[in-house]
């Protein structure tokens, strides 16, 4: 099973990276990090860069696509012609078009979450009708088909687990959980704008938000 | 605040990116992938590569220092001699030394837990014993003053947390968790052994664990 996950300059690298743990685990998979050329991949620190495996032109029928979102380029990447064109084109044959945080405005931007319900990074849900999705900001993974979109950054790891169930059945997904010990213990319990107050995501946008930013939904 | 990362050939990437997600959004974060050499770097599926992006020999006062286990190479890293030199040195002068997963065998290779206790991949917690260290196989992160072990690969996302939070404060924590959306709701609760029955787990050490591999406490 071929697992395409794609690289573009300022991804989040945990959207990716999450995925990636619980996906490669699967009997028989076969996972690449498909990019514009193969190479180093920088993601939106500046501080990581993953390295592409495959370029987009090499890979034409992978199994599953995932695309991972950004917090400095997700508005680049639903410019990206090659990107958008390559999405278009693999998505006709996959079993499985997923995307995690604004991931899902990336494939949205190649049409393919239109008319249906979708979840992106909290930042990000008003953005969703740009793409004719319809918003779920409460749910972690939402599922239409073939599509699933998850909620921002470590919802990848959510969605990857649900995935290998789906496609190998709960013992299996059960056992990749187990080996790579997902018993989350968060130390506080912030994860979520329905946690917090009004004034604290206020905080939050002004303090995390680079000026910078092109997580679309974040700029003020 | 300098942040070193360690990588090493056949590290297991979760380990590494969980935490490095959290940590470089604390402020003035510095983060480095610090190896042998720069360059790539291929983690234990054989699929994913990371860039180091300094050399043990560039680094030699970093603030916090994580080590990130493996599935198939911590004894190899256990008998690294430079980066156990290199572990030894730069723990004189770390204001935290940090593991995440197997990685608490590498720094306990190093003379690091001896008399402590600390906490593992649940397959590796035997061997704590060998590192003259206490395992404590049901807790998820386990601190020691300036010494902080967390358990198997997911897990290092709560230590980071942790760790920004006593850094920084609760406030940054939660802003950061809330960046993340770390609100975990995995679609199965077996996580844990403590989770499972023993048939389960048997089961998984014998369908996960692949014949090669050399995750220690999983040769069987």
């Amino acid at each position: 099973m071929q697992i395409a996950i794609v690289l573009y300059p300022g991804f989040t690298a945990l959207d990716a990276v999450g995925p990636y743990e619980v996906l490669h685990l699967m009997p028989d998979a076969d996972v690449r990090f498909v990019a514009h050329q193969t190479g180093p991949v920088l993601a939106d620190s500046g501080a990581l860069s993953l390295l592409a495996t495959s370029t987009f032109a090499e890979l034409d029928q992978p199994d599953i696509v995932l695309v991972p979102g950004s917090s400095i380029a997700t508005t680049a990447a639903m410019n990206d012609q090659e990107l958008q064109q390559w999405l278009t084109k693999v998505h006709e044959t996959t079993t499985w078009t997923t995307s995690v945080c604004t991931g899902a405005l990336v494939i949205g931007a190649a049409g393919i979450l239109r008319g249906l319900p979708a979840t992106t990074h909290w930042t990000a849900q008003s953005l969703l009708a740009d793409v004719g999705a319809e918003s779920r900001p409460k749910d972690r993974i939402v599922r239409n088909g073939k599509i699933v979109t998850a909620a921002g950054v470590s919802a990848g790891i959510d969605l990857a687990l649900w995935l290998a169930g789906e496609i190998y059945g709960a013992d299996r997904a059960r056992m990749i959980q187990l080996v790579i010990e997902y018993d989350p213990r968060p130390p506080y319990d912030a994860g979520h704008p329905s946690k917090v107050s009004p004034d604290f995501l206020d905080r939050t946008l002004s303090t995390m938000v680079p000026a910078e930013a092109d997580h679309p939904g974040t700029s003020h």
